[in-house]
Parts: structure tokens; sequence; C-alpha cells
């Protein structure tokens, strides 16, 4: 038996609560076939669709007459865990129901300690939101609407600060439930990003990185696998090219090297890869493994995905 | 020691983020001086305005051309959660941080199961949102804008239904955290309504009343006490005239024939008393008080708030 924190993908969830609850049912099913197979799973997901749907609908309230506050990116993260969290709960929950598991699932909602001075809070780089054309987004930003940024080729996106992940402060709670076998929700969205003051911690505008608070939430619990979930079955070296190769395994220093040559996407495959180091490194007898959301189960034996080890 | 599940009313909490996260200090404050005195605390919450205010604010969103969806009340009441749990964990974990006192602060996102045939979703009567004149509602209910309904006599509010709690799906992992000495938020803003189907859970709109689930929790929980705060110190007669007297213990066969009396006004003090019967008839040996917040602690040792006992 393994504990194995997995990160959720934005292909795990939707852009809309219909579509959301029907992709979770799919998302569910792979996640309670890790379970079923007998390891302990907690799990990491992104909201970058989410919170910036949420701060935008908010902030367009806002400027009505309704007497609706602007609501800060923490607070909107904050939603998002909730929001999220409760999706997946009932997605979970009937999944195991259906194949009379006994287990509990729970959402914690969980703070992570930044660097007041991260240099990320002067140079935003992470897409929330919705896509909008190379028009659109030049027309926004110039009425000081946000930061906008192209998106791997999917188009314009709101950029805000994503800041490196330092610490998980509901650590012991994570931890509690899931050594006692209970199923965890946590950092979800990467976490609600605080820093550290004189009168507590306090919430600060940004989105930290899923599979970065993945990777720390993994070395924070001692966990077996860092499992990050997403659209590609397997890490592929000249990605969209008729030279691409996919990789089976590969070695942290393996992966230094091709991210040396530049072979993973900046706000794509590169974060995942740097996640997964930046696990290995810290938890060197610990396994990496990047996978589509459809094929994990088969990846966790070694049959689909790309598994990295120290 | 004993295990106390609180019930925060809306002067706890409050209408803007930056109000919330002011008020929440003394909320916090309150809450540790119970803890201090040696006590296991599970905190219940309401989210009445904050609700509304999502919802609201989504719909409001949903209206333009940012292709932001309809957001459903369950998914509203789950982002509630995570919004003013987040502040409650930042408020407590910074008033235990000045103490010494090393615990947890947990904020579980919670499901409540309501009958789907509760009459309630035929006839709404819990307030959310915030407050209008009669001509404004009376102008949003002639565009089928919402259900409007005088409140107390603070003004006019959308009111949604309310139905009964009927069990906690996530107690399982409250209760394990409370038993281990955590300081749990559950139940948020009543809990997250849903009904059992055959395909699983299912969310419905309604904002469940928070007071009966707290008193529900406290029951599945086998609290000691299950106390209700507010903005008054003690339970009244006659309240608000001239030969108002307040009433420092009653047994539940009391409050019963006051209820009969008409003593206490429906949407305000009412649902708290049936919320204290209702758990002492099941928790024969249990305590409810309410009180207000700032009284919190002197209505433990009898001092302040009013004590009911089966």
């Amino acid at each position: 038996m393994s504990k194995i924190v997995l990160a959720l993908g934005g292909n795990a969830l939707g852009s809309t609560p219909e579509k959301q609850l029907e992709l979770v049912k799919a998302t569910s099913e792979a996640i309670v076939d890790i379970i079923e197979a007998g390891n302990d799973v907690v799990i990491a997901h992104g909201n970058g669709p989410q919170v910036g749907m949420i701060n935008l609908a908010m902030s367009i309230a806002a400027g009505t007459d309704e007497k609706i506050p602007e609501m800060p990116y923490p607070e909107c993260g904050a939603m998002s865990q909730g929001y999220i969290g409760y999706h997946l709960q009932q997605g979970i929950g009937w999944e195991l129901k259906k194949r009379d598991i006994q287990k509990n699932v729970a959402t914690i909602v969980t703070q992570v300690v930044v660097d007041e001075k991260d240099p990320a809070f002067t140079n935003p780089t992470k897409p929330v939101g919705r896509f909008y054309t190379k028009e659109e987004a030049d027309a926004l930003q110039a009425e000081r609407k946000g930061t906008f940024k192209e998106d791997a080729g999917r188009g314009y996106r709101r950029v805000i600060a994503s800041p490196e992940p330092k610490r998980i402060v509901e650590i012991d709670t994570v931890k509690k439930l899931s050594d006692d076998g209970d199923i965890v929700i946590a950092v979800g969205g990467g976490g609600i990003p605080v820093v550290e003051t004189e009168s507590g911690l306090r919430g600060v505008p940004g989105v930290i990185d899923k599979d970065k608070s993945a990777a720390e939430l993994a070395g924070e619990l001692g966990a077996d696998v860092l499992m990050i979930l997403t659209a590609v079955d397997r890490v592929c070296l000249d990605y969209n090219t008729e030279s691409e190769r996919c990789i089976e395994k590969m070695r942290v220093s393996e992966a230094k090297e091709y991210m040396a040559k530049g072979e993973f996407a900046p706000g794509s495959m590169l974060p995942k890869i740097e996640a997964c180091i930046s696990f290995l490194e810290n938890n060197k007898n610990g396994k990496a493994v990047i996978s589509s959301l459809k094929n994990a189960g088969m990846a966790l034996t070694g049959e689909s995905g790309t598994v990295i080890e120290y």
C-alpha cells in the first residue's frame, strides 16, 4: 500500500457547475480505481478557470448598485476550494458507495504560506479565468482590467502572481485524516496563498501552481508517490512534432537535461516536471508519475504514464 | 472538559471580506476563551448574507457576455463555507498563537441530507443576501427575481427554502478530528443541502437553518453543550416591550409553553429555541445555552446567557 498525492488538472474539472459535476464522475472513477487497488490517496486540484470566474463575477457585480463587495483573490480561492471540493466529495462518495468501499472523503480548506518577497508578485504568470481573443485581451489590458498573456496556444488569459509554496498550514489535519485511511482533498487551487506577519497569517493576491503545492504536500506528508494527472498520457520530447517520442521512465538528472534543452512548455509541462523534481529531491526514495486521468491506474503499474525517479 | 458545539450568528461575521476579517477577530477571541477554559469546540456558522451575495453576484455576472455560468445555491453554499471557514481559521489560528495554545483548526466542507419532500421547498422562508426597501422588493418580485419577505423589522430580503437537516454526511471526519482535540468548523451556513437519490447525493436549492444544523451536529457528536451565539445576551419574554424580562434558566417544558404563547419571533429567536429543544430531546443530559458572543465565556459558567435543560 502506498500513500499517493494526486494532482488533478483542469481537464478533471469543468467550466460550469453542470459540466464539472459530469466530468467529476469520470475523475472519481479513476481516483477510486487507485483507492480500490489498496492505496491511500490525498487529492490536490487546480482552480485556474474557477477562481478567475469567481473573481470576475464578484468584480462585475461590485460595479452594480447591488451592494456587492469586491472579493480579493485569496477569498475567491477559498470559495473555489469549497465549490470544487464539494463536487469531488459527491463524485467520489458515490463511486465508493457503488463499490461498497467504506471510506470517508473530506475537503480541508487549506492555506499555504508563501514569501512576501517572492519575485512572482512583480511578474504575474499564472493564467486564470476564461480565454479571450488577442483583440479582447488588448482592449481589457488597455482599460487596466488585468494583465493578459497567451496561454499554450489556446488563446489569451488574465495572469496573476504565482508564488512558490513554502509551508502547508493545515498539514497536521491532512496527515491525521490520511494516516487514518480517509480520502482527503487539500491545497485546492494550490492552496490559499498567505504570508506570515506579526499579527498572524494574511491572504495575498495570487494563485499558487497546484502541481508545486501537490509536491509540497507530498513532501510534508512523506508520500510514496506524487502523481500528476493531466490531458496527455505521457511526457514527450519534441512534443507536437514529427519526431515526437514519449518517455516511459526517466531520472531527475535526465529530466533536468531535457529542461535545459527547452523540451517542456512553460505554463504547461514544465511546472509539472519541476514539481516532480522538487518532490524527488526531498524524497529520494519517492516516485513521481505524470499520466492522463484515464490511464492513471495503468500508470501506477508502469503500463502507461511517465515515471520519474531520483 | 465539555464538548461544545458553537453556532455563530451573522453578527459574528460580516457583509464584506474586510469587515468579516475585522469581526472575526472578536469572534475568535470569544471562541478561544472557551477553548482555553478546557473545552473541545466545534463551530457551526450562518451564511445568509454571504450565500445570498455570492448567488446574486454570479447571477448578475451570468447576465453579461463574460461566459460566466449561473451558480446554483448548493454550490454557492459550498463557496461560502470556504470563504467564511478560511477567515475563521485565520482568526482563531492567530488567537491560539498569541496565547501559545497548540491546536489545529480545520474547516470541513459539509453536506447535510434533507428530505426531498420537505414542505419547505414549496414555502420559502429563509432570508438570504442584503436588505431591500419594500418598494425595491416589490419591484424585484414583480420581475420574478425571487420571493421577498420582511425580516424581523430590518427590511425586506430574498427568501429561499429552508429544509430540516436529517443527517450530516461528513460527521465521521468532524467527530474524529474533534475527539482528537482539534477545533473543527463544520456545517457552515447550515451545511450544503443534498438529497439522497439512486445515483448518490444531489444538491438542492435551499439554505438550512444553521441553528438546526448545529443542533443536529451536537446530537450526532454526542456533545455536552449546544451554544447558540447571537446579538442579545439572553432570551427574553415580552421582548422589546416595557415588561421585558430575561430568562436565566428554563426547562424544555417551559420553553414550549412560551412558544405556544408566541413569545419568540419566527426567523429570529424561535428557530434558536426550537434548535435547543431538538438537541435536548435527543440528549436529555445535555445543556443548551443562548448567549451573546461577548458574554459567551460567562454564559458557560451561568453568569450570563439563557441555559435550557431537559
